[in-house]
Formats: C-alpha cells, sequence, structure tokens
C-alpha cells in the first residue's frame, strides 16, 4: 500500500472548509506526514488517520501554514501515551522553536524525538527504511524551502508459483522465497532462489514539491514519477502575483508535470480567495490531463 | 454591552466538537481574547467575530491549549491588512516565542503589537480604558498562570427625563448631559448636572480564574462578580487526580463561586474524556445554583 491522504489544501488564510496544508503518506504499515498546518491534529481524528503508526514528519518551512500544528500534535501524542520514537526532519530553526514551546511548558515527552535538519548542503536521501527511500531537494520559494521524493522500493521477490511447485517447494516457504532465500530440499537439492522467482516489481515514486514559484530546477526530482505533488496558489491570470510572492499558478504546476513526464498530478494549496475549484482543473487538464484537485479527506493511490 | 462568548470548553486534548480554551469578552465597541488555544482563528470565524474589533489579548499560561492558535490568529490578522495597534499580555516568554516565529517566516507584521509581560510581582491593573479595567492575579497551577479581572464601569450619568424636561433642556443635549455637562440656558440660568442626572450605573465584573487547582486565594479577586469562570477539568470523584494536575473539579468551582458571593458561574476545560457535560452541571448547581456550561459559540450576558 503506497497512497497520499489529504489533510488541509489550502494557503495561509484558513477557511471554515479548507484547512492548511498537510499530507499523509501511508507506505505499507508506516505513516508519514508531509507538513503540518494548524489544526492538522483534529484533521487526523477527523479522517481517522492512526496517530500510533506516524513514524516519519516532514516540515518543507516555516511558514506557519506548514508547520503551526506541528508543536500540538506532538503534545498530544505524549500526551495519549505514545512511547515509539518519532523522527521529524525540518529547517534547523523547528528544533530551536520546539524546545523552546516545550521548556516554557514544563513538558517532557514520553517517547524519543530524533530531529534531523534540512539544510540546503545536504540535500539527498534522509530516510531509508526497509521499503521506503525519502529524500529531499531545495524548492525556490522566499524562505528556505524543501520538496520530499518518496520511493517505495518493492522488496520482495515475485514468486513464480509453477516453477516452485515444481520443484516441490512448500507454500509455507514461499514468505521465505519471497525474501530472497534459496531452498534446501530433503533429497540434497539446494534450489536457488533465482529458479523460482522473479526480480521485486518496480518501485513507485510519490514528490511532493512543497511551496515553489515555478522552476525547472524540479524537473530532476519529479522525473517520471507515480505521481507528483505541485501548489496552484493561483490562476494562471495572477501568473505575475504568483511570482511575487514565490507561489505557482494552475498552467505551472501542469506544465512541469508535463515536462516531468510525470503519470499523474495532484494540485493544492489554493488561495483561500477562490470559493470554486474546479476552474484549476480546467486550467491544468489542457496541459496535463492527468491532473486532480487535492481533497481534504480523499486517498490517492500512488 | 458586556458579554462573554466561549470558543473553546475543552482540555488539553482537541476532540471533534470541542476546541481548546479561548473566550472573546466583549466590551461596548472593543473586543478583548482571552487565551487562544490551535485553531481559534477558525472558531472566530464560524461565530463570526469581528476581527477588526479586536484590540485586547490575553494568554493566562503557557501550556499549549492556551496559546498554540495565536501566532496563526496574529498572522492571519497581519495578512487581513489589519493596521489597528493590537495589545497582548502573557508570560513574558511568549514574546520570544513569536518573535522566533516570526524571524523564522520573514514575517513583518503590518501592525504595531504591544506586548506586556505578566509577572508574579506586577500583578494588578493592565488596561485602563475609558469604560473597561482589566487586572490580573496569579492562580495555583503546574507553571505561572494567571487570572484576570475584567471590570466595566459604567462612565454615563443616568438622566432623570423629568427633571431635564422640567428645566427645559432639549433632548439633542442629552448625550453631553449623560457625560456630566452643565446646561446653560439662554434665559442665563445654569442647570447643575447633577439637578437632572444621577450618578452613573454600577460597573460589572467578569472573573476569569484561567487554569488552577482549587484555592480561596482567589476569593478576593473573584468577591461579588456578576460572572466567574472557573475550570472543571474534572467532576468531583477525580479530585485526587485534578489536584495532582494542578486542576479542579465541578464541586470546587461550585464551592470557590459560592464563597465567593459571585452572581454567576460558568465552567468549561472539560477533560476530553467526557462526551456528556450535563454531570459536571448536576454536580455544580447544588453548591451553587446559578451555575451554566460554558458551551461553544453561546454569549453569556454579563
Amino acid at each position: 500500500m503506497f497512497a497520499v491522504t489529504i489533510l488541509g489544501n489550502n494557503s495561509a488564510l484558513p477557511t471554515l472548509d479548507r484547512h492548511p496544508t498537510a499530507q499523509v503518506v501511508t507506505c505499507n504499515d508506516s505513516l508519514l506526514l508531509v507538513d503540518c498546518g494548524e489544526g492538522t491534529q483534529v484533521q487526523i481524528a477527523r479522517y481517522k488517520i492512526r496517530r500510533s503508526r506516524l513514524k516519519y514528519i516532514f516540515i518543507s518551512h516555516l511558514h506557519g501554514d506548514h508547520y503551526f500544528g506541528l508543536i500540538g500534535l506532538i503534545n498530544t501524542l505524549s500526551l495519549l501515551g505514545r512511547q515509539d520514537p518519532l523522527y521529524l526532519f525540518g529547517p534547523p530553526e523547528l528544533e530551536q522553536i520546539l524546545k523552546l514551546q516545550m521548556e516554557c511548558a514544563a513538558t517532557s515527552l514520553q517517547f524519543e524525538m530524533h530531529f534531523t535538519p534540512l539544510l540546503p548542503e545536504n540535500q539527498g536521501i534522509i530516510v531509508n527504511d526497509k521499503d521506503l527511500q525519502v529524500s529531499y531537494f531545495a524548492t525556490r520559494h522566499r524562505i528556505p524551502c524543501y520538496g520530499f521524493v518518496f520511493d517505495m522500493q518493492k522488496r520482495k521477490r515475485r514468486i513464480v508459483p509453477e516453477q516452485a511447485r515444481a520443484y516441490e517447494i512448500p507454500a509455507a516457504y514461499f514468505s521465505q522465497l519471497a525474501e530472497g532465500a534459496d531452498y534446501q530440499r530433503k533429497d540434497g537439492v539446494l534450489v536457488k532462489n533465482d529458479w523460482v522467482t522473479l526480480p521485486p516489481a518496480p518501485g513507485k515514486k510519490y514528490v511532493y514539491c512543497a511551496d515553489t514559484m515555478y522552476t525547472e530546477e524540479l524537473l530532476p526530482y519529479a522525473h517520471q514519477a507515480d505521481l507528483v505533488y505541485h501548489e496552484t496558489t493561483y490562476l494562471h491570470n495572477l501568473a505575475e502575483r504568483a511570482a511575487e510572492r514565490y507561489h505557482s499558478t494552475s498552467v505551472q504546476a501542469a506544465t512541469l508535470a508535463a515536462k516531468a513526464e510525470a503519470k499523474r498530478l495532484i494540485i493544492g494549496h489554493f488561495s483561500s480567495k477562490y470559493t470554486e475549484l474546479t476552474p484549476f482543473l480546467e486550467e491544468c487538464r489542457p496541459v496535463f490531463p492527468n491532473t486532480d484537485l487535492a481533497l481534504e479527506g480523499a486517498t490517492y493511490i500512488i
């Protein structure tokens, strides 16, 4: 299972029905939170996200609509008795802010929190888990801001059942075959793993482009991604305003997805001035047909 | 108009239908925000509170459920183009936290923000407006925490219409009479103000007791208040837990109101473990009959 669930799709000014940026990436049993605007913990409860499975949190940048909900979420996890470590990634000052807030409240967390600062000079891999690799890259925004590439690697080899049966390998052993083990038969024959399995299926890639003005510097990261999230704060008639504010338009997001040869695009971070979102789709689809709105509560399978 | 509107009545763990602490005190044309838990800016929008009239913000203490929504609200006011100064009161570290968060976001506010640190040694009057006085006092909590006394002073003298007419004072002059002016008649007679008016009606007092364990140290502040807000995190069977955590129970809040000879009590800061709130009323009313629940969205006239 590799999917992303949208918790907030709005830009800085919250509205009554759209929340600031937050997404949950599900990678098998682990949940990864990407940005955490004010109210994210309530959205997590509303959409029944299993907080206990949350393992990694990534904060793209220190504009409030991307992290003001983080300290509240951390507090809540602690109050609820979490014991598993939590891995947090963000600009270095984030750690300072959280520490100061916890000191003032005399909070001592009930779990370990490991913070990794994101620095422009260290761009690259930050998570290398059994089936997931995460790396980060700089976007172009008013303050330092990073996007993330989530690479789900299929580790399990694909069993060819008729071959496995031909070598009389019992089904109970198939899970070990999938992990790459050979099979020792009682008659002394050693069945090599690659006689009965194929290499793992190709991985999947999700690219979160965070807040950014249009820049083709992102193309190498988004290249042939299965899913790209790109912000569209404005419709394209406000391209000038978008550039001034280091944001992007509908058409720019679609252009990036097309040039990157991505398979699918979801768009979000809509300015609160827009009550209707379909015009965003109408502007994107002529440029990149496989575009969808990032809708709160919706899950997009990658 | 002197009233309090509840925006959040829950304690630390938010639920889907109860928010962390925040209240708006209306004093004629001015709005005062008392505490500002996460999501308060959305509650302000939900209950159509006029943000432009917000003049003072008071933060009782630095537990997150009382201030995590503040930085987001301040940001939003700035994005919406506020120009009027904002007066903020809270523990001294609050200023440090806000400054750090604004620096990291490269935020420059579009309005002046005046911060007054609350310190145990300076307890007393912090606002002395034309019709409102606000003072603060220490409560007993795990970290420094303050309650607030809101005193609305009636400045206008009460006109006795039949007397005013007997002296042939035109109705157009009544507003000046209410301000205390004498009236010079064309025939040379000077009508002294106190011949035709009575002193202003007595003021009204609202006392916000913030988070606190039961302590009769609060009695002098709550004495004969028209309305007292006191926390009731727990029902009375959990009195021991309440004390351990520096919180209060239903019966304790009612006892305080009774001993203070208050006229009315509202209770809030309910633990999220309670889905039903009526047991709080059932425990309070035998001790202090004029008790009500602090319900979100409800306005209590003082």
